[in-house]
């Protein structure tokens, strides 16, 4: 029989950003979640959010969610549709499903330390490493900045890469994007993500102007709520005979709305995040989902969490690397990573549970 | 030019609900939020969530809200998409837009008391009173205390009720409904209400068995996030010669997916909570945009609220009046109300702003 959910404790941290990710994105904030079951075993998840809603996170598990769940039995399968249900006059996705993940990471951990197994070969080892992709978010950088940071990614091995586009003047993404292609070389995969910043004209013009570079795929080219956007973005670009893959996904919450952006065929790639989507649960839900519509995953951000989940995936996937912002890079590990990324490639170091034991004392909240 | 905003605070309050929603609903939340401009008007708004999330609402209000706000002009129609953009990342709905209903309405409120007009008269009065209609939340109430909250209804003058069903064992429902039918007669009109409890075969075969006591519409037949499941349930119920309205909305947090419903053709009343949308300004986007499709619009709950907007739409609606559970029901508002029922019709009292002024200690949260 399954222990009961005996404790749950949450606790803010913040880490600065060495690179950061715009004038007003200076920090990460985390929101780590520690359950301890009736047998006294105890595991460790974290809830994660860039600039908006820590503090609002933190209060749905202290409040609401913490009442909810103890009493209950410490897995994350069964408790995961109860909590939504009971969550969801909140909202369908969102500061719930950000909060959810906290506590479904800390139920998986445990099982995976309860099992003396790392998230990997718990879940079901399908590889042992796969591909990382050098990944900056450099709008804002001036195109000097921007090159060096592409030669960087060459010179540490990496075989693709990922930009940001959306510039007000077009022009300035044409010439980025052909910077970043000259440093790349003919073979280096380039992925560009757009961040939502254009309008539907908009997007089929600069994609159009764009798909000359190679695109692996443009992400986010138009508002993330925007399906019959991205139905009449995808026809558009059909009838000029733009072929450049559309990923999408770090702004889509639950798994019935990935259902209804697979279900109208406008996306070939898509990127759950882990935390946004509530957890493992029901991340492991939507590439399931994704891999019967024979639609590649790509999992957004989150490195650590979200490489030992893309060796798990049926089909070898790619792994987004953000320069300088792993929790390793962060600081904020209090011991050795549970992954490694080298030449292009990431492996997990096989830790148990999720392998993810933050700082005592990290910057405060 | 128009004033900036100067000072945004909240205070939450817990009401305890005379009648329970149900075993785990015993009071409603509300987060009021105060907001003064620079030239020291003052304006209260509220957000609202029955049973989650009232901490989470107030600390997005108060950590992130509050710090986009300051210095920014005090007007509802500018800050609204402006604040959205910038909380998109925490939820396309849900606490995010619960938390900003609360700012929009202080806005709104302000606007209002600085013209001298009550809400109906700022925002344009189509009418000077509507249809309210008797509405309970009575799933758990034995079959006598059903028929007796209906007697009730029909001794208030309400010339038209709403009940739940839902019930484990369809018989139930039927004998339920059979009973109000009978106590309404056949000339007042009865909607039903099932809260998102059917799976679709279960929906498809309620409605079947249900249609015969002359439904207004049946409410959330299906879980809300469920678009697909709405159409094929539209579907069969025509192909069954099934003829009843369907309702929706109160668990729909943003325009773009009442957008998707209403493209789609499976609503026949969209019923926008004022709050969960996001306040006044989208709740106005929703409803001309059902004007536009020819959908009626039947807002949700709240009735201070919901009545002196509905007074401002272009065709006549139902205003949802819950057995003892209006702010002046609840004991919470320290004036007179803004708005009156009687005789199965709400009028508003004209009072400035919002016209809701809580009282300055209720119970404590």
């Amino acid at each position: 029989m399954t222990a009961a959910i005996a404790r749950l404790d949450t606790r803010m941290l913040r880490a600065p950003l060495a690179r950061p990710w715009g004038p007003d994105v200076l920090d990460l904030t985390l929101i780590e979640v520690l359950v301890e079951d009736s047998d006294g075993a105890v595991g460790r998840g974290l809830s994660w959010t860039p600039t908006i809603g820590g503090h609002a996170v933190q209060a749905l598990l202290d409040h609401d969610i913490r009442d909810f769940a103890l009493g209950r039995p410490a897995d994350a399968e069964t408790l995961w549709p109860a909590l939504w249900a009971r969550l969801h006059e909140a909202g369908g996705g969102g500061i719930t499903t950000i909060a959810m993940a906290g506590l479904d990471l800390a139920l998986w951990d445990l099982a995976g330390r309860r099992a003396g197994l790392g998230l990997v070969d718990l879940l079901g080892r399908a590889r042992t490493d796969t591909v990382a992709y050098g990944s900056g978010v450099n709008l804002h950088y001036p195109l000097d900045e921007l090159v060096a940071q592409a030669e960087r990614w060459v010179a540490a091995g990496f075989t693709g890469v990922k930009v940001k586009v959306g510039s007000p003047d077009l022009a300035d993404d044409v010439r980025r994007i052909a910077a970043v292609r000259e440093v790349l070389g003919p073979d280096r995969f380039l992925a560009i993500d757009a961040n939502q910043r254009w309008t539907l004209d908009r997007a089929e013009r600069a994609i159009g102007e764009l798909a000359p570079f190679d695109l692996r795929w443009i992400e986010e080219p138009l508002r993330a709520d925007d399906l019959p956007g991205h139905v009449a973005l995808r026809d558009r670009l059909r009838a000029g005979g733009v072929d450049v893959p559309i990923a999408l996904g770090e702004n889509v919450h639950t798994r019935y709305r990935f259902a209804e952006f697979l279900d109208a065929g406008v996306v070939d790639v898509v990127q759950p995040n882990v935390v946004r989507v509530g957890g493992i649960t029901p991340f492991r839900g939507i590439a399931a989902l994704a891999d019967r519509h024979g639609v590649e995953v790509a999992p957004h951000l989150l490195l650590e969490l979200s490489a030992q989940l893309a060796l798990t995936l049926p089909h070898e996937t790619l792994v987004e690397s953000v320069e300088d912002a792993s929790f390793a890079d962060l600081g904020i590990l209090a011991g050795d990573p549970p992954v490694v990324v080298e030449q292009g490639r990431v492996r997990d170091t096989g830790r148990p549970g999720l392998g993810i034991e933050l700082a005592a004392a990290p910057v405060p909240a």
